[in-house]
């Protein structure tokens, strides 16, 4: 298939007269791709808002089976790209094709989880269903029938995440969430892939025309410069924003979308350390076994999965645990980041902890490239971690912070210490979730999920899943961005009244 | 009771020494009245919000069930105060006693319909009790097992309506739903009813000694000035805010908030003008009846009702309608209003009515009082009132603004011009709503409630209740504030995942 580099707005591939080019970047070569990309104009993307606005009064009125339908569609066509896809993400993003097939395979689930939650709604969408029967004689005032269920909330505008080109991005959960909820959706392509976009872009193209949708119901912006993602934003019909990324990104676009007359939810899944919370009697009994399992769940992605394991609560005298953990990452070889912007970050923030007070450099991988990125294993004391606040920040990247505790007092003190996160695992025994109940207790309050004796990477896409957390690990704690669930983000309740 | 004109803080009566003063008024005089009200520090409000922010880890703690206890406690508490309750507040509101009985009962139902929901949950808050199970053989990964529940978000910031003194006010629905959900409550009391604060928290202040909660898990500050209020929206341990009340504070409220580190949901129920949309074989077949439902509902609590039906959309040739409507608010008596703030604005809106181009004032109430507010009806056409956006906003109090229209695309123009709105009542016959269908699709997503054949007052606290709606209407329309479903307001979900 031959790259355009253009944007799609409301089923026609556009490019802008003299529009401004940027390119692609490959983290093997380290240097630009060659495929020159468009940039977007604030008149296609106010065109695109429009389209999507005039196509919800349509799609809104699909049904649950429909929708359903041109899932299903958007999955298939996504596997119809074939090689092409996994080898232009490869030269994108210079993740391994085996987690690239993976994560197709989950992009393709994901759609298709969805479609089956919505042929299996009886009542509409999502099932919410509940109704009070009218009883005319009450008094002093005859109770009237009443049923509540959803609507859509309007057009939905998502951003890409660079970590997951796939799942979190242009077809990814936010995407099939919206659609499957009834929402049209206005993509801001992330710029670290453009090329996949446009392939994906291509697939829901194909999706569209086969099952007959309007053709404003999904848009892609490719876009280097900050202020189409600020106009998407504060675009009146946008109704709702799904946005994995940055801290410091994620609260520029809050700024902006607080100066809309109408509030919008702002769905934005930041980061974490997620922390790991090592027992006395585990790191006894199964320390070097488990720092193997810790190490991996790092190295996965090269520690760029927002579930990565980047702090860790370890007994003092975990010694096994520590040694194992100073030999494995000593060994691991460095691999590439997703973009040169991530490398920098993640070189500046390892500088940063190595000349941190109190924090000492325990092992480091092997750096092959100066461009890669290797494993560093930092360690502190709990109280000079609970003082410096800079070392609770996450790093994007294979980092880890071990803190030591010295009793159960302190490791309270520390969980207490902890901002909001999307996750944290307790490795224990019986024995100590025992002794540790009420440390557990207070540690819920700090996550989105807690795990028992698993690691964090990996969530499964499933109806009891959340993927979300406390601030700053997201912006809204009531919702979850992968999970069936992920669909009420894009709901709301309306109540039908009547006598009877 | 002896009245302190004190602020409640975890326990204690506190008045700060040297405090400012303030009073209620009796809107039935037009005159202050004579009991002093001591306006709460900054630093009592800090004290009010670190015992809630103790008070979580212990109420957090307690089981569905003892929190059941707790509300049917306060709700007996209440039925306990008597007849100086129902006399002060009339004092203070000058609203009908018999009406005042009929809140009072409300407000006790909705605490005791959150306590049975709360008996009824086999698994926790609200029965969110999803199971994925799991599938240790499932290849490549193993499945794991997960289980998706509810947490309390924290302490919530409530504040008190002015128009509903005991449902929507300090122990009404925003403090039952949070209790309810887990969260202790940290209320601002209306300066309309502060000495109905005072005697609802002796309610309550016996129903924590009773049930033995934390001390800490309600507070109730009394104070005039607006920088109590922003201090209370900026404190960092405060999660959620339930207000309700209008959109220029609510607007102040959210500037404050956006200024926060950390972002919370503003749950905020502002108001609107409840379209009635009357069809043509409705108007012609039961037009008188209809517009004597109509005027009835507008005169309900002098029209200070969030759900009074403001705006009527009428067949231009609804004669007998019409003529109905004029004789029957021309011979209505005028009533006081709740504050003189409200007179006032009342006085200002009327006055720009009169003035507005295109508009007539086809009727209006008996004046008794200078200090009164009469119905006022005034009527405009389709085109008028679709160009000029000030005949949208709603008049609180017993004025209504009717809009004629011509045909069914004037009709559906109307429609599409509407702002957010909490409800909005549909009159009609069955083939009105037949030939009508693609219009009340529409008018769907401009409300929180679509009502056939019935009046907006009256909102029934039942689990398929919604109350709230798109913006302006309310701040956040995934959520209710009356109904069972205001609970979830205040809690977010949480997975447990471990092996198997």
């Amino acid at each position: 298939m031959q790259i355009s580099g253009a944007s799609y707005i409301a089923g026609q591939w556009c490019i802008a007269e003299g529009a401004d080019k940027f390119f692609g970047f490959s983290p093997k070569l380290n240097q630009p791709l060659t495929t020159p990309i468009f940039e977007a104009t604030e008149q296609m993307l106010q065109q695109a808002v429009s389209a999507a606005e005039q196509a919800f009064v349509v799609y809104r009125q699909t049904s649950p089976a429909e929708r359903a339908t041109f899932l299903y569609a958007i999955a298939d066509e996504i596997e119809a790209l074939g090689e092409q896809l996994l080898e232009v993400t490869h030269q994108e993003t210079n993740l391994p094709l085996v987690r690239l097939q993976g994560e197709r395979g989950r992009t393709m689930n994901q759609l298709r989880a969805f479609a089956q939650s919505l042929e299996q709604c009886k009542n509409g969408l999502l099932d919410l269903d509940i109704k009070d029967q009218a009883d005319p004689n009450r008094t002093p005032l005859a109770k009237p029938y009443t049923h509540l269920s959803y609507l859509p909330v309007g057009v939905v505008a998502v951003f890409g995440a660079s970590n997951f080109p796939y799942a979190f991005s242009t077809l990814g959960g936010d995407t099939a969430a919206a659609l499957a909820a009834g929402c049209p959706v206005v993509m801001k392509s992330h710029t670290a892939h453009p090329v996949t976009s446009e392939l994906m872009t291509h697939a829901i193209d194909k999706a569209i025309a086969k099952t007959g949708m309007p053709k404003g119901v999904f848009s892609m912006i490719q876009a280097k410069g900050y202020g189409i993602a600020h106009q998407l934003v504060a675009a009146q019909p946008i109704k709702a924003v799904g946005f994995t990324g940055s801290f410091g990104v994620a609260q520029k676009l809050m700024e902006t979308i607080a100066t809309r007359k109408e509030a919008i939810p702002f769905y934005g899944e930041l980061g974490s350390t997620n922390p790991q919370v090592v027992f006395a009697q585990k790191a006894a009994e199964q320390g070097k076994q488990l720092a193997q399992s810790l190490c991996q769940s790092v190295l996965m992605g090269n520690g760029q999965f927002c579930t990565s394991p980047g702090l860790w609560l370890v007994p003092s005298d975990a010694e096994e645990l520590i040694e194992e953990a100073i030999e494995q990452l000593s060994q691991s070889k460095s691999d590439t980041l997703l973009s040169p912007n991530i490398v920098r970050s993640f070189k500046r923030s390892v500088e940063l902890l190595k000349n941190a007070q109190g924090v000492s450099l325990l092992a480091q991988g092997v750096l092959e490239q100066t461009f890669h990125a290797n494993a560093h294993l930092f360690c502190t004391d709990a109280n000079t971690y609970m003082e410096n606040k800079q070392l609770h920040e996450e790093v994007f990247g294979p980092s880890v912070m071990m803190v030591k505790y010295d009793n159960a007092q302190q490791l309270k003190q520390l969980v207490d210490s902890l901002e909001g996160q999307l996750s944290a695992s307790i490795h224990g025994s019986n024995n100590d979730f025992v002794t540790n109940a009420q440390l557990i207790e207070a540690l819920q309050y700090k996550v989105g999920r807690i795990i028992e004796n698993q690691m964090p990477t990996g969530v499964e896409v499933c109806a009891s899943m959340n993927h979300g957390g406390p601030f700053p690990s997201s912006t809204d704690v009531r919702s979850t961005s992968v999970g069936l669930n992920a669909m009420l983000r894009f709901l709301r309740p309306i109540c039908r009244q009547r006598a009877e």
